[in-house]
């Protein structure tokens, strides 16, 4: 029914929840990035979140990531699987309010990661939501893990591993910052919004970048940016984009120029 | 870790909502049932639960369980889903709050069917979060369908199916009636509960009431019963109890004795 390559749309954590607080999503945000999916009708997309302020505090009190230690930090486990599929619910409520037939798969559910990498994914009931026209929508969970129990799957190594695994048309990154920058725009007054970058000149950029003290600059992209890597080789082209910024996602989705950093392999 | 025989916790959707009125839930229910099953602490539990007044009204109103016919039924499959999981939020909250480490697994996420008899089921995540000491929770959903594109998946059907799966030891099924009774207690003063039935029992009582008219006598039992009929045959018994009776569902766990009828292979 739905013959579409695949593109793959990140929303950050930081852009639907306000980290500073325990729990609290931005709902507003959500209920306008939910409009402008409508709007722009993309066929073939796949929408990927991040935890934010449900996820990553009771994944750090517990030390999900760190794997199963101690049979107290079940409960935790089970709380931060939870409260991702509460934020989950507040982004379904939205798009499903704006008409859009979007359905989320549970990471948890499906995936299994061996030693916080992903092992095994049973992606047919996904490629059959594709095919059929609805919108998939998933998320970083607390996830099952071969050889540590239990584990965090980052929403940006499912991004990798959809686009890879759909061998998608492009990625693109809804951040809370403009791009990628030459410095952090933070500290450096003249920091430089970087509009395009081959792959290589990411590498180079990264290994100049690569010390202790550089870890956040750039805006913080640098994490994300690396768990894409593989996609990029793939010859997946990936837009960072503000997805704070009215209209951004909406633009860079139907393939508009708006401030953001394209990168591509070559 | 848990070497546990598994049990399955059937809680019908008419026990945790309120089916006369759409998307209302007995929270004092849901929350009195998470107590129970804290208090019980069954070693090996899996809860599934039911639909009620969450699943059923946009379930119907978009025909989701004849299959996809019209593309504005993919609207009413992604809000049929939605409503299951924020039904099953309310369970996982509840749960959560009474230190219940218990995951919630997205049947829709790892379950195929094929004309609504459940085909394909990736139950790796759900053997692993059973052997790490979870307490797993499913749900009637609404899920896809090789042939159909998709239908509605019973809770009751998950129920049999898991019960198979993991050679259950029993099956617990709480309704909002005292059990099974050999005529409808609604209309005849003399319905008698029957505490104890043999299947070869269950199956002349069935075909006795088997006319179009008799289709709700006993308390409306048999549509479920029959789903579990292939698990009572392997030699899984079932325990119907009602839901709605404090301590029922706890005694029952405990294997105590309570009102109730109990149905065995012999």
């Amino acid at each position: 029914m739905n013959e579409a390559r695949t593109v793959i749309l990140k929303i950050g954590g930081s852009v639907i929840t306000n980290k500073s607080e325990e729990l609290a999503a931005r709902t507003q945000i959500i209920d306008r990035l939910a409009d402008e999916t409508q709007r722009a009708n993309v066929k073939g997309l796949i929408i990927v979140h991040g935890g934010g302020s449900f996820g990553h505090p009771s994944a750090q009190r517990n030390a999900i990531k760190e794997g199963l230690r101690d049979p107290r930090q079940t409960i935790g486990f089970a709380q931060t699987h939870h409260f991702m599929t509460v934020l989950n619910g507040l982004v379904m409520d939205s798009l499903i309010m704006h008409n859009v037939p979007a359905v989320s798969v549970t990471p948890s559910s499906c995936v299994l990661t061996e030693n916080g990498r992903i092992k095994s994914f049973e992606d047919t009931p996904l490629k059959m939501l594709l095919k059929t026209g609805f919108l998939p929508v998933l998320y970083g969970d607390a996830v099952l893990d071969t050889e540590l129990g239990f584990t965090v799957l980052s929403g940006d190594q499912l991004v990798s591993a959809l686009a890879m695994k759909f061998n998608a048309e492009r990625i693109i990154m809804g951040v809370d910052v403009d791009g990628l920058y030459d410095a952090d725009p933070k500290i450096e007054k003249n920091a430089r919004l970087l509009t395009h970058l081959t792959l290589e000149e990411l590498k180079k950029l990264q290994s100049k970048l690569d010390k202790p003290t550089a870890c956040d600059v750039t805006g913080g992209m640098f994490g994300k940016i690396a768990e894409l890597i593989p996609a990029l080789e793939r010859g997946i082209p990936v837009t960072i984009v503000n997805a704070t910024t009215p209209n951004s996602v909406f633009k860079v989705l139907k393939g508009e120029r708006t401030t953001s950093t394209l990168i591509e392999k070559e």
